[in-house]
């Protein structure tokens, strides 16, 4: 189907949503992925039984997504669970897989302080109950998130989002796509337009892929002509998710989140950042804090196993781009949104946290 | 080689410039093309001596470029030039081939102009003449776009480009990638960062290729990623091609290149459109009356013939955009520079055209 012009779809509403795909299941002894490197062209699942099947998984980004990664990285140790001293050597086999994923480290974190409280015999049933709750708040922030942001959106709405930062990001519900579910469950109607999202394409590939199995209308179109989408007046809301927020609601995501906020502020396009709390770092004055990550070169000259590029060119791949607060609508968390994203508001945002989580006063 | 920062390569002036590659030859009977969709993996020269073989060329896109694809139509009429009727039928079928390319029905409109006027006998020399006529006009028009262009440039200079505006687009020296020819033959140091310019990767195959061929240091980048570029202070100016150029300065070229020029402003980088004065359109006045092409799906739901979206989604895949003229630094031609761009210094511009191209007056 080829879309031409400024209102580009012919908008269907006519299916029913659906759950967003989960892309995770836990059965007794074996972590079930869905292999993220084959969609959408096949739907395949991998069984894993050993930690180090985990750690080959995460490597080769059969499983990704920040939230995603820290849930399997629960798994993986459930999976080791034969004595403590095999649950701490697949714990630093994970943390080794994505050095720089925060959430690994931090799940890990959780996994190993319940093992030393664990009770001798089989660890198991200890280490299960955390990694399920690990993955049960990950729902939980993502369905609150999904209920704050849709309350910002018109009805019927036209969002454009960047990247995946959905369903197969997360546990099952995403952040940014959290918000179209939810709105769409509650019945409004809800069309998203996609950037495919070089050089990986997970836009294209992922977001396009569990928006439509949701039942969710989606158009794809190249990371540059979202500008003239923007300019036609053919977008309601701009919403992407966070790799990391700095105290002042500076945002770093996937590279070409920034322009897209710098043309959201021309055409009067509303731009919301959808995150868990976990994603705001207090210790991170600002943006220029934040560390940009660069892909390799090969992604751009040897894209899709073609030469793409001649011999001896330089390549610049950043994987972030950071996006001042200023360009931000609001910042959507589960507790709450801040709007304006500023240092007090995401000071505001944290406090809620705080009080929601603080153990119940002692009389 | 992978670059990373704020400034990602080293810098490499060391080389000797050369001349940009050609992207044909006339020899004899025949027509010999670069077949531009095996770049940058191989150079691969076809040999064509009969128009019909020539029209195959340009379906396929083995030839590109407006300004080349005129030059190439000059050339198709030659290769019939047994009889006028002949010449006649391929001047159908080249203008058929590529229907919204203006300058091929331009070059075929001058070719059937000097047929009407050719000896009896043999059309062959007649032809010969008017389509090497096309090819020098071409030639000279970008060298002169060069030499003022080059004038804009700081040395050394960091330029950004997207899409393919250089040799390989016309009849080997270019109109944006001709600015940066001019200015690194007269001595400056330039190196050139290169969109890759989704779908059809033109800059990161064509565009890079031809610059490192010509000996400038060259780096390839997603299309999202000039954002960065451009806000870390790592880029001295952009330049563009374009494809119609309204009355008023309203340019259309390239999908991208809008939010490059948006982009531009919000930094404070100068933003100039490098174009012959046979682009400016006088009949429309701004960009509301440009028509904007629409490609096909498939480039982006099979590219590169992978699977790299779901079936069932839209497309939104436009192959231009238009950029306001107030975004536009300087419009570069090859009877001087209009800067700032609007309808007066236009108008100006195709007078200057006009009184160079007038008959002396008869005394």
């Amino acid at each position: 189907m080829v879309a031409r012009g400024v209102r580009p779809i012919k908008v269907r509403y006519d299916g029913e949503v659906q759950e967003p795909p989960h892309p995770l299941r836990f059965r007794a002894d074996a972590l079930e992925i869905l292999d993220q490197t084959r969609l959408p062209g096949s739907e395949v699942w991998l069984t894993l039984r050993r930690p180090d099947e985990v750690i080959e998984a995460i490597r080769s980004l059969r499983v990704r997504g920040a939230p995603l990664l820290g849930i399997v990285a629960g798994y993986a140790l459930v999976l080791a669970a034969g004595d403590a001293e095999a649950v701490r050597a697949a714990a630093r086999g994970v943390v080794a897989a994505r050095p720089t994923a925060v959430n690994v480290r931090w799940a890990v974190g959780r996994m190993l302080r319940v093992l030393e409280r664990a009770p001798r015999g089989d660890l198991r049933p200890t280490l299960i109950e955390e990694a399920e709750r690990i993955r049960a708040e990950d729902d939980a922030w993502c369905r609150a998130i999904g209920r704050h942001g849709a309350a910002l959106l018109p009805d019927p709405a036209r969002v454009l989002t960047h990247c995946n930062a959905g369903a197969l990001a997360t546990g099952g519900y995403g952040t940014a796509l959290g918000i179209v579910y939810a709105a769409a469950t509650a019945g409004a109607r809800i069309e998203v337009f996609v950037d495919e999202t070089r050089p990986l394409l997970q836009g294209a590939r992922l977001t396009a892929w569990e928006l439509t199995r949701a039942g969710i209308p989606v158009t794809v179109l190249p990371d540059s002509a979202a500008a003239s989408l923007l300019r036609d007046g053919s977008i309601d809301a701009v919403i992407v998710g966070a790799d990391r927020i700095a105290a002042n609601g500076d945002t770093a995501n996937k590279v070409g989140t920034y322009p897209l906020a710098l043309l959201a502020r021309e055409h009067g396009v509303a731009f919301h950042v959808a995150a868990p709390r976990s994603t705001i770092d207090p210790d991170c004055p600002d943006g220029r804090g934040i560390p940009i990550e660069h892909r390799a070169g090969e992604e751009v000259t040897r894209a899709f196993g073609l030469t793409t590029a001649p011999e001896g060119v330089c390549v610049y791949s950043p994987a972030f781009d950071v996006t001042p607060a200023p360009l931000l609508t609001s910042l959507v968390t589960e507790v709450g949104v801040a709007r304006p994203v500023n240092a007090p508001t995401i000071a505001a945002t944290l406090a809620a946290d705080a009080a929601s989580d603080a153990p119940t006063p002692v009389r």
